[in-house]
């Protein structure tokens, strides 16, 4: 890239020897995320501060550097991937978590401070900041907000964006704003904190965000269903939705998933493996008397609602219950190749939704198995194609592809997204035009204008210019 | 306005006679707000269909006629006022309610259903709608959304903003775009339901909305509680935030307020009149059995947290509670004129904020009486300036003219918001700088310009171009 030798030339005096990085080797670790592409990064900046992050930008503006911004790179769609030469700005050493605020409920940390971490510092307070995720232990706060993060308690919480009162951002032009500055209400003008939210460092530098925070829930309780159909699946979730409790998570999976996880994992299941669909749902209470609950699950059984039904009764049950759900993403990994599709439709369409796959795939008559299961209570199913083991890896990924375009039609017939969570960074650049009019990405491309005229930050991901 | 006659003539093959009024004097109604500014507008449009709304914005884009969306114009901030010989555009006949779906918990409403009939539609299914303002038997869906209307439950439930899944729009330049269209989860790319939401009618016209809904609370109490300070009802909060219930409302008042409230309305306090400042606070709660909550009380009582408190025995009491708080805008209606201030601070900063205000209102010297209430839980104080007897009008409005100077620098000083939850409109344009940076509103501007690069839609709100 030219200009670059200039560029951390006159960093040298903001920044230290150490938060300059430009060894290869050690650049690349921070070129690429779980999507595993191949990293070419010119240099990785490491700051301390926001005043030296603003520094970076600003010089890089001036001299047309390409900044790919950076968190805990667990992303699945390459937001964070620098595989063209860019410098990445890694905000992880600016991870400071500040005093829990017991009044207003929030907290207040840098965007490098690791998912988990926060958790736990909250917990101590009684306090939850509610974005739950399968890569909390590595993922960090810039990173959840950059891509509004979702995970396994949406139905309950929403997504990250329900859950920031404040960011201080830092443009491309070095100036650093603080918008929203904690405030609950702020009706004076457009919101330019909830359009940063999902931008996904294409925008603005995240440096810091003031958390909502929610209580702990008081008891929770984990039941295990198994049914016959969709269907019943969908009445059993608007029954729960009126039940006595707060539902926190509606998990569903097919027979197949709870097969792999049974042989792979040698994970057992309470309610037997015979039926077509299994549910995990996780409920609040503010009571820990559990009759009206008991009472509840035996209506279920009793009006044939479910197949079978049962309440986890210890910590290790439930242990077992998530077991099942969680277990699926790494028995599938055991089994073969996999491609994978984090999509989402209403909830209402849901069972057509669904049944239009299955009977598309079925009818495909492809050498692939297909493994569904996701949070059916937010529209958010997961399908999974796995390689079988007679069919090359060519045939697999050809077969994958023809999938791949009925059932970007179909989402598009149901006006569903080819992102639900993942976000869109490089790899889902092309599919954006099934859940996004011409119209809407004409806005984009104005909005991204406005804050980067130069395309340098994060460039060619969301939509190239 | 040049181009009106073509403009009309034109619509006239595409909306009914009915549907388009010329009358002078039956169009103004249509062109002010509460804020009862001067209406001057040259016709009003009631389209009956999101494709009239389309046609009528695309012919005003080609004809270069400026137009002024509109719902049940009981806006504070002249977010709705045509005062330039605009055309109003109403989406009053637009308001088909569709039936509540259960599984996904939403209700599709076009933007002219009245906010408390969407509240009683819901009501039969069991769900809740919850954003709740005093006007909400005339205020429109669209307009709660253009302005991300707050409420009284913010502090449970969030702005609007939370509380939609899609957004219909239609674009000046005629274009309906289907916003999200109800997907709980939907990361690609930037969100522009939530830019559109809170622009008050100045980016595109919403015409439907999905609505997300929540369980009616089961069971609810409210207490009345006096307090000796500010210091101590930022301990009682506290406390109550992490109480055996949900606080649904947490609402203050001074004793000034009470005073008036008792004399004017005949209102009676059942916890005294002598503390200087007095808490309406509202539990949701699972289960009806209050003994965690009087213990919680009696704890309160014990540890001294407050002067009195009181729970609500009776939906009478509970009434009369509510009706202290709720009487007091009447109440100083009926006392004198009154200059309003709906602003906001971070709720971690209410106290040192209002005791800083009120140092700052004392040392003054001024001939006016201050009421001091609002959303303490949300941090969102109202300071509403009330003429003494002896004073004339001219120096009233001058001295609060010097007030809010003060108190918009005290303000910027705690990085609060000059506009909480009633937007900005036309009134509070020049306010915007104290809330916002120079580099936000030249953002605001490139936005705005990418929606509607003539500047015809509800020209001169929010910001001069």
């Amino acid at each position: 890239m030219k200009n670059l030798k200039a560029f951390l030339s006159a960093l040298g005096s903001h920044l230290s020897s150490e938060s300059i990085l430009t060894d290869p080797h050690e650049c690349n670790a921070y070129g690429t995320d779980w999507t595993r592409q191949v990293a070419n990064v010119s240099a990785v900046l490491l700051p301390r501060s926001t005043d030296q992050v603003a520094k970076i930008l600003s010089l890089a503006n001036e001299l047309e550097i390409q900044i790919v911004p950076s968190g805990g790179r667990t992303g699945l769609a390459g937001g964070a991937v620098a595989s063209k030469g860019e410098v990445v700005l890694s905000l992880s050493k600016m991870n400071r978590i500040d005093s829990v605020d017991r009044l207003s409920k929030t907290v207040r940390v840098q965007s490098g401070a690791i998912t988990e971490a926060v958790h736990e510092h909250c917990k101590q307070s009684g306090l939850l900041w509610p974005i739950d995720l399968a890569a909390k232990g590595t993922c960090e706060i810039g990173g959840n907000l950059s891509t509004n993060a979702g995970g396994v308690r949406v139905i309950r919480y929403g997504m990250t964006r329900k859950w920031v009162t404040a960011l201080q951002v830092v443009t491309m032009q070095g100036e650093i704003i603080e918008l929203n500055r904690n405030l609950e209400k702020n009706n004076t003008g457009y919101d330019l904190l909830q359009l940063i939210i999902g931008s996904e460092g294409t925008l603005a530098v995240i440096t810091e965000a003031t958390l909502k925070l929610t209580r702990l829930p008081r008891f929770k309780n984990i039941f295990l269903f198994s049914v016959t159909s969709l269907e019943q699946m969908a009445r059993l979730c608007e029954e729960a939705n009126f039940g006595p409790f707060h539902i926190t998570a509606f998990e569903f999976f097919s027979q197949k998933c709870l097969h792999t996880v049974q042989e792979k994992l040698k994970r057992i299941s309470r309610i037997g493996d015979t039926a077509p669909f299994y549910v995990l749902m996780e409920i609040e209470r503010s009571s820990n008397d559990l009759s009206e609950v008991e009472e509840w699950l035996g209506k279920i059984l009793e009006e044939s609602l479910v197949v079978d039904g049962s309440l986890a009764q210890s910590s290790e049950d439930e242990k077992a219950s998530w077991g099942l759900r969680e277990g699926i993403t790494e028995s599938i990994a055991v089994t073969g190749p996999v491609r994978k599709y984090d999509v989402a439709v209403p909830v209402s369409q849901m069972v057509p939704f669904l049944t239009e796959g299955q009977k598309m795939f079925s009818r495909m008559n492809l050498s692939i198995d297909l493994y569904l299961f996701g949070h059916f209570g937010d529209g958010s199913p997961h399908f999974n194609l796995v390689k079988k083991p007679d069919c090359s890896m060519q045939e697999f990924s050809n077969q994958c592809d023809r999938f791949e375009i009925e059932l970007f039609a179909l989402l598009k017939r149901y006006g569903g997204s080819v992102s639900a969570e993942h976000g869109v960074g490089n790899l889902k650049k092309h599919w954006v035009t099934y859940s996004r009019t011409n119209r809407e990405l004409e806005l984009y491309r104005s909005i991204k204008k406005a804050f980067d005229p130069k395309h340098l930050l994060n460039p060619g991901k969301i939509l190239d210019i």
